[in-house]
């Protein structure tokens, strides 16, 4: 830290992305990107024409892209926002929602970076604890004291996989007409109701999405909100005070030609549904208990090998998955769905390390 | 605006950027963009193959560009930061060094977008008056009352194209220890001193540098900073806190490539440098007054025809230049370099519109 930086950002704490790590070769199963490749016409958009045209600027009003969005969710250009990526629109979010001595409200499980925006404008957040099953409670957003302000639920909830179905989501929208209620759908496409359709019915919806999971795209940046147009224009507001060029001219190209690619997105989904199914039965085989998911990652623990523990083994043997040092979810791991092969090596290196252990007490 | 937006936002005035008109096909020469298409090495490092790794995540340290980067400008990796545009580098460093209760000075004619960042943080902003012949007067910025802040200024400025050279640039440094100042160089490649090298002397400095203008890359987003590595730090925890992933996979592999295409790139820089100079002389030909210009733009005025009118009757010609209407530069045009041809274009027109006037005159 310098001396000269802002002193109220000084004991902020950033995000932790993932870990990417050189070292050697990894079944990547730690970051829930998608196993397969951008669609056949996603690559062919990517091309030396394409790039020629990168001396220009890129349309900063986005506007190719917003109707192909709008035309594919049916909504109109004025309910679609799109920036660099979804957290650059949860950034946003709270910066025009809840900056300014207003709260937000979100579990005490969930993506981590909700804590970090709020910290980086020192908003007043409230974590709302998950139930004893992990199940967001609507109920607990349904009578907030406070006026304004924003609730922020990830739906599918991570690292957990768990759903809220639309009417629960109604629930807390109908019951909180003076807060904006963001979803982040960013696992939505992977067997969770979308609550995109009730933008149309309540202006206090922001429905947040992604290219970056189910249209195989994480390395483009590109997510999208839908919301009435008054929201969108506030956001807009914000896009065009900090980086209104913020998505470049292949992402645009890149995400016209996804949304040309429907049915290789929908089986792509399909093909990760069905291997979850399998993942799941399997772990459960090994005793493991596996929250019933509808994201393209599963929450698992078993008795038999502490979560952190389990984490460390894999890695070993070439396996990345994902452990969180946090309380009530120590004992688990959020590991990503691949491709079948990737997720039967998994559960080989998985057997490999129980059967060392029982070895090792057999010995002892 | 919704009734839910932050109300310290209401009143905020967005950046407008450029025209980008789709009605007819124009000579673009108002938003600084080079004629010239980016290197033969980026339009071939833009790939389907590299699209196939857009399901993967992008680094978030662009550890490879940052090093090809220090290598290039000669410094080390610690003292590079990379972000998804100069403007995104611009906002981080409002953010990170003014806002919080403090200043930041800036030219009152200078880029726009520095108003719209003291405004979003609320920053208390002042704008420091040209000289009479619009240079920047070092001396100005050498004995400010306040302790603590940031100083920004555009070297070359825009849209003057004037310049500071090193010595003047070293001045302002000695004599601000206590706060940052960042010299945005967007247009330093077009013949400019850059202050690179004084960030390994000065730990108060930040240079802002893009791959937009001199590298052809405007469409890519992909800007640059140099300083101390405890300031660089500091970008980074906020980038860490709002979108670890802003530059996308596509986007790094371009600038990778970019760099090395050195002398491509130079041989471009040389050439927008003579057609500048052939438009000046063309132009001062005409009756115009041009000012001295180390930018791939020149800011050009006439006693025979108001800078307004100028700009639509070039507009209606099928010509955009940039024109600003605003106190003591209403009269100039900011008119970007293009190419050759394009500026034989540009001058046809602007002598048919002064013969018409002239015709005008003569009937009446």
């Amino acid at each position: 830290m310098s001396r000269y930086l802002n002193p109220g950002l000084a004991g902020l704490e950033s995000y932790t992305p993932g870990e990417q790590p050189r070292d050697m070769k990894y079944i990547k199963l730690n970051t829930n990107e998608s196993p397969y490749p951008p669609s056949p016409e996603v690559l062919s958009a990517v091309n030396s024409g394409e790039a020629e045209l990168l001396r220009l600027y890129p349309d900063p009003e986005t506007t190719v892209l917003k109707d192909a969005l709008a035309a594919r969710y049916g909504v109109s250009r004025e309910n679609i926002f799109l920036s660099n990526g979804s957290d650059d629109i949860l950034n946003f979010a709270f910066l025009a929602f809840a900056a300014g001595g207003r709260k937000v409200w979100f579990p005490d499980i969930s993506y981590g970076f909700y804590q970090v925006f709020a910290d980086l404008y020192g908003i007043n957040a409230v974590q709302v604890p998950l139930r004893e099953d992990f199940t967001v409670d609507p109920s607990d957003y349904c009578s907030l004291p406070d006026v304004g302000g924003l609730i922020c639920i990830a739906n599918p909830n991570a690292p957990t996989g768990l759903t809220l179905n639309s009417g629960q989501i109604e629930d807390i929208l109908k019951s909180n007409m003076d807060k904006v209620v963001l979803i982040d759908e960013a696992y939505v496409d992977f067997g969770a109701d979308s609550a995109l359709p009730l933008t149309k019915k309540y202006d206090n919806l922001l429905v947040v999405q992604t290219f970056s999971k189910s249209r195989s795209m994480a390395g483009a940046r590109l997510g999208f909100a839908a919301a009435d147009s008054q929201l969108i224009e506030d956001l807009d507001k914000i896009k065009y005070s900090t980086n209104p060029y913020n998505i470049n001219r292949l992402t645009m190209a890149a995400g016209v030609a996804a949304l040309k690619s429907d049915g290789y997105f929908m089986d792509n989904c399909r093909r990760i549904m069905e291997t979850r199914a399998y993942t799941k039965s399997e772990l459960e085989k090994l005793g493991f208990s596996v929250l019933p998911s509808a994201a393209n990652f599963i929450f698992a623990k078993s008795d038999r090998i502490d979560g952190g523990r389990l984490y460390r083994e894999l890695k070993s043997k070439g396996i990345l998955i994902r452990h969180f040092d946090k309380e009530r979810i120590s004992d688990y791991n959020r590991i990503t769905i691949g491709t079948r092969e990737e997720m039967e090596a998994m559960l080989e290196k998985i057997k490999e390390i129980l059967e060392e252990d029982d070895n090792e007490k057999c010995r002892s």
